[in-house]
């Protein structure tokens, strides 16, 4: 059974890299209003490849905003159920100029599929939804029951997807959830997530003058709020990289030595940061290594600043007005609601009255951390081992997936973090790519940990 | 002759006023590359203007950039020469939906002018075309020489202008410059300028990684352009609001007690300040008044940040570079070049080695301080006493306008500085304006300068 759907999943390659291609055309990105027909598309998508492969109860879900695409398969007596989530939104696309092929004409490249959503995250829960494929199409049944779980928010932090959890838990629950929205330590080198950064993204506004002035007649005697910024933003970090919010660092947990050993494991390094990012040098928090400062260790970061004359030339202006958005990463056990909290009152507090402040929560969600002895986790070290050939390394990530908490808390499940993007997809950025290689070897772990996961 | 002159000016006030609307209409911006048909534009509307008041001489100027108009009269026999300069381009316009009404469509609301260039620096420098027309249509003759000068290049810095000078000087030779590109201290309270700021205009680019990358992935790792520019502006003053660049201060001029005296008779202090920008609180350098940090102190501004996701919504980027343009004002003796240099030089010492950085020079020049006492600027103040009512103060102002060091350097004369705009005439920035009261005084001003200032 499970060697017929191996092998009809290698005879189905190139159709299953055409549909892929069909999909990741909808330009779906969910943080612009302009986009919200092609999320709407983009879900009816992959609602028809799932009833065309064989799922059922199929359905576009409305919530308070894009719709999620549900559909089961659920006739596998005395087997457990596996709630695949992932999403079928994607990240903006700016700067346009700095891709090499069109955002939403994926192509091919030395061996990668280049295209917004490639990798995070289209490509990534295709390959279950090809595994199930592979599996029904020369069988007619699973070893397990399977529910999809496809929302169309997640880049702009799942906003709708808890509240729409509570009032479907009979549909669904399942005994283990399994998301693909993680990378790999390497192209050959599998690993499993088992912790997760939580996120608080904030955005902070200031107000000077009434309107912009002329720098040469007001500048010496009014406050700049572009500086005041600034100065806010220096403050925000000692010398060392330590956060100065007070407080944020309360609930921190501490690493064992054991984990501080195996995260030591991880073959990532200062010298493959800096090949990976081009930075001439790295920086991070002081006694903390790249690893447990990216898996481990809370951040803060600004992602961008808008404030002023940014066009060509000379303009002398005092901006009126000045704004950041910032958000951190949070570790176990910190509380993305008590650091939203935490941050908003040192923003006020250390804002000068020279200036108005306004302090916005864009969004949030916590962190977690799964032990990695669960059998269903070991299930997907054995379903790796066999497509990849190499057992997988357990890890902690950088980033956010709050619907991993989400089901912990509402659905009282674990989830299994079975990631096959690379850490160098240049998620979020220009020219994000994905590994056709993994792409096939991730639909053979799929269908390996379908059986896998029903032996434990 | 000259009552005949003011009667003439007092009968053409619409006219007047329409042709400055047809002037205004072409929104010259230099800075702007899309706009260089405009400037060409702008600059053979007024040398028609020219010809038709009855100047001599007339043409556009070809430089590196933008034509210089120049027209002369040159028949009044044993009289001074005046060089009058004044400058038909304009700042840019964004942000573009906080105007009121269309910044190249001027309108009249409760007796302002409104629209870009009306009072910075067409409305001004028109002044002094319509002094001239009104005396010669009603004399047929000037009580002095005039030779008008008028650029396009003074919001980018007047590139071509020094070297224009150069290779023209006996055509511009004369004995005394006047310009009207400054503000007086209220509708009815006119004011002399005795010394402008100069300016040193900067750009400063970091880069990090290589492209943009996940906050998720990378955060806590590498060192984000967006943030190391932070520290480096906050860096760049103290908490009392000095300077930090080494030397920056050396050459400086100390105000003398009787300076400090005359800038304290200024009718603007603090609650001046806050009604016009509308700031929660003033802010400056310790030690000085609101009037001394305009006038006298050099000053550090940041005009424009870029860099990172500014869009709507979270996107959890790491950009891999940032930007900010700043410039100083500049008092005497500083030099524009010195502190250019010494600019660049701090900036690349601050900035850390977990970034590339680039500092751009993008335009400067020097300050000056004019004589109260000459006979040039007393006549100045008694013009400006018969048309207003009211003696003019004499001040120290922010801006810069590089030209009038400019003319001290390569002709060996002095600048009258004769202002008619307002301090909250809303200059570079949107719903620029130009009390329209004292664009008639302006011209009955210019038209008793051109007797006073003869009779010297």
């Amino acid at each position: 059974m499970h060697d017929n759907a191996l092998i009809y999943a290698q005879q189905h390659k190139a159709q299953f890299l055409s549909e892929l291609k069909e999909w990741l055309a909808v330009p779906s990105i969910s943080t612009l209003p302009e986009h919200t027909p092609d999320m709407y598309k983009a879900a009816a998508w992959v609602a028809r490849q799932m009833e065309g492969i064989g799922l059922e109860n199929v359905a576009l879900k409305p919530t308070g905003g894009h719709p999620i695409v549900y559909g089961d398969w659920l006739h596998a007596l005395n087997a457990p159920t596996i709630l695949i989530y992932g999403h079928y939104d994607v990240q903006p696309v700016d700067p346009l100029d700095e891709w090499q092929t069109p955002p939403f004409e994926p192509s091919e490249r030395q061996g990668y599929l280049y295209g917004r959503g490639t990798s995070d995250d289209k490509g990534q829960i295709f390959i279950h939804l090809k595994a199930v494929e592979s599996y029904l199409k020369t069988n007619g049944n699973l070893p397990v029951n399977v529910k999809f779980l496809i929302e169309g928010e997640e880049e702009i932090g799942s906003k709708h997807l808890a509240d729409f959890i509570r009032q479907h838990k009979a549909m669904l629950r399942a005994d283990i959830a399994l998301v693909s929205d993680t990378h790999i330590q390497g192209p050959d080198q599998p690993s499993i997530t088992y912790g997760l950064r939580g996120l608080a993204y904030l955005e902070v506004e200031l107000t000077g003058p009434a309107h912009d002035l002329h720098s040469g007649s007001f500048g010496g005697a009014v406050a700049n709020p572009l500086e005041v910024l600034c100065r806010m933003i220096a403050s925000l970090k000692d010398n060392l990289g330590h956060i100065t919010i007070p407080g944020f660092y309360g609930r921190v947990r501490t690493l064992s030595p054991q984990e501080r050993a195996e995260l030591a494991r991880i073959p990532y390094g200062e010298t493959e940061l800096m090949q990976e990012t081009g930075v001439p040098r790295p920086f991070g928090e002081a006694g903390f290594s790249i690893n447990e400062r990216i898996g481990a260790r809370p951040t803060l970061e600004v992602h961008g600043i808008q404030g002023g004359f940014v066009g060509k030339g000379s303009k002398t202006v005092i901006p009126a007005r000045a704004s950041a958005k910032i958000s951190m990463r949070l570790v176990p056990d910190q509380n993305f609601q008590d650091i939203t909290r935490l941050f908003t009152q040192h923003i006020q507090l250390i804002a000068p009255d020279t200036v108005h402040v306004k302090v916005t929560d864009l969004t949030g969600g916590d962190g977690i951390v799964i032990d990695p002895h669960l059998p269903a986790l070991q299930a997907a070290a054995r379903a790796y081992e066999k497509a990849f050939g190499q057992s997988p390394i357990f890890t902690l990530t950088g980033g956010s997936i709050p619907v991993v908490a989400d089901f912990k808390k509402l659905l009282s499940i674990d989830t299994v973090l079975m990631g096959f993007g690379l850490s160098d997809d240049n998620l979020h950025a220009p020219n994000e790519r994905y590994l056709l290689q993994n792409f096939y070897r991730g639909i053979e772990t799929s269908i390996n940990y379908l059986v896998e996961v029903r032996g434990q």
